[in-house]
């Protein structure tokens, strides 16, 4: 299978859909998936044609985490091992630095690094027969690298709850802790999803780089610190082109047209 | 109008209110509406009248953040941008830092800075009508400064929904996301707020002092270092004449009497 | 009192229940409670028949914070109050750094460095008449080292406003803020609390291990760092034992036999 198969592309209205489409191994973050979602990614940075990237999964499982067989027939080679977990936290974290918002479309079962996946990606949206898991706990491997994210997204005793029992939580719970943004029927699910990146991918797509990019970054300073980087960033934003024909569209009724990128 | 104009200060029972009172101009935060709140609140520091604060604002408008008039008249003078940024970072710092609680009281729509400024305050209880957002992405211009306060009242997934569409939430969302403490029908709104205002208007003011900003200074800190701190202040704060009192007062079963300010 | 007496340790299938037992005393946390507390914790850390701990309380004050009586009795002497806060903070900190999971079971008021306790405690599991509060504003000395724990559970304002009013939450509100994972009716407390340490019980010791004091200290990183650090765990934790007959036991579809410690 080569990696244009494994993962799907297709770009329509400035929405770019990645679709795992491993569903006879559970769309699982084998090494050639992980490298095939890197490949992708790295190609929608600068794809004038995306604005807001939808990441969706074909088949009754969204992601099942790590592949153990592949990881069983490594055992005993470390230097394998550590490049799989550094190759998946390198692929989580394009996610979060890639310069376009990313929502994760979750139909099905998502556990361990397909969970932190969804946790991972800026939005997500549930349909209501959605599962999530960091079972890792079950097989003596504990979620580890999952729940940097996990615990990033949600209260810590919920993270735990989840990382300790290993249990599986509902797609109704999944929101109520914070882990995704909607839930909604299946039938709708793609309406949601496609309502809302249409309506992000209607903003600027400059406007949109320099505010992700600040979002994570600013999370990571003290108070005082994340003003002075912000203050910063809001007064690079104004000097671009779009913030000023946003702003004078604003004043003047009118609907803006965006020209940075 | 007067800096007295535009924010109108009313002090009772310890409580002082500070009202911005610009509702033609959806109390927008002007530099000169932010010089004026910057020196109400600096007056405030150390007012012995003024145990609690209350931010309110006349009008329909909370606050609509900044004003995009005012903004559009300096496009091209990147300094005088920067100094609206700063004296805006400075004012949501101001009411950090203040070491008097601060309570927002949100009737109407409270949007971009606006609603940092609700983030900004310690507690906050709004309308049932009330509505907010951080809708700069929608005009080119993120709102950066608005999320660093955002940010750190809510989890990421919902800081990032708001941010990213412009959308507006309804109070109850608030509530439900951590962005205010409660919601009550309008009528009871100053019911509600002032009860809540007099409850804390009743301890100790060194010790709310106290108490409010290591809670801040905290925050900042691995749980290590926040324990030696706090064990230090908590030391401290015993070795004041109000927390033996209360004490005492305690263990006798008689109302305390504070005296330390 | 003895320490055996002030604290009974009672294990059954690998589940090892304190249970804070001066209910005369509101199961207060006095220096010699801290203290016995802190040798129980110590013991537990090596037990080999302990895997997960559940921290009880006998009576109906689940605990009451410090002994007031007691910091009465040392006015004056700031070392020996700075001792018994360092203590105390020690105690919390051995819960979290315990490398074995801890449940508060919750029956009845947690208060002060009692509602502190259960913050610390990994998960949490609370009758629907328990009640939490930080009240140490009402006697003039802020619940401080208290808001440590708290301020790491919920969300910010959720916090304050515990801190600030010193009034008490409900069950019902401490699960909604994150602060208990679950409330039942106390009739089924204990089958609630049991049932999931048991879940929790039946993992390998060794995973536990390795995947509580990573999630702890992952916290306190960055992203980037957060995610170096947890790929080495990872792969560290699949050297092991545990993982590798874990892994074996779910592609085999059998039952899997830890032997790791």
């Amino acid at each position: 299978m080569t990696a244009e198969e494994m993962i799907t592309v297709a770009t329509e209205n400035g929405i770019t859909t990645l679709t795992l489409n491993q569903p006879e191994n559970r769309n699982s973050l084998s090494m050639s998936m992980l490298r095939a979602l890197s490949e992708r990614l790295e190609t929608l940075e600068d794809d004038p044609d995306t604005r807001v990237v939808v990441l969706a999964a074909s088949g009754r499982v969204f992601c099942a985490g790590h592949d153990l067989k592949e990881i069983r027939e490594q055992f005993g080679d470390q230097d394998q091992q550590k490049d799989l977990f550094d190759q998946c936290s390198k692929v989580m974290q394009q996610v979060v630095n890639l310069p376009k918002p990313v929502i994760a479309r979750v139909a099905g079962v998502a556990t361990a690094a397909g969970c932190q996946l969804v946790a991972s990606c800026d939005l997500a949206v549930a349909a209501d027969t959605a599962r999530f898991a960091t079972p890792g706990v079950n097989i003596g491997l504990f979620c580890s690298t999952p729940m940097v994210a996990l615990s990033r997204n949600v209260h810590r005793k919920h993270a735990m709850e989840m990382l300790l029992t290993g249990e599986m939580i509902s797609a109704l719970r999944a929101e109520q802790i914070g882990l995704v943004n909607k839930v909604v029927d299946e039938q709708v699910l793609d309406d949601m999803v496609y309502n809302m990146a249409g309506v992000i991918a209607g903003k600027s797509t400059h406007t949109l780089k320099i505010g992700k990019e600040a979002f994570y970054r600013q999370l990571e300073l003290g108070l005082a610190d994340a003003y002075d980087y912000t203050s910063q960033v809001m007064t690079d934003n104004l000097a671009a082109g779009d913030a000023q024909e946003g702003i004078c569209a604003f004043l003047d009724k009118r609907t803006p047209e965006w020209k940075d990128s």
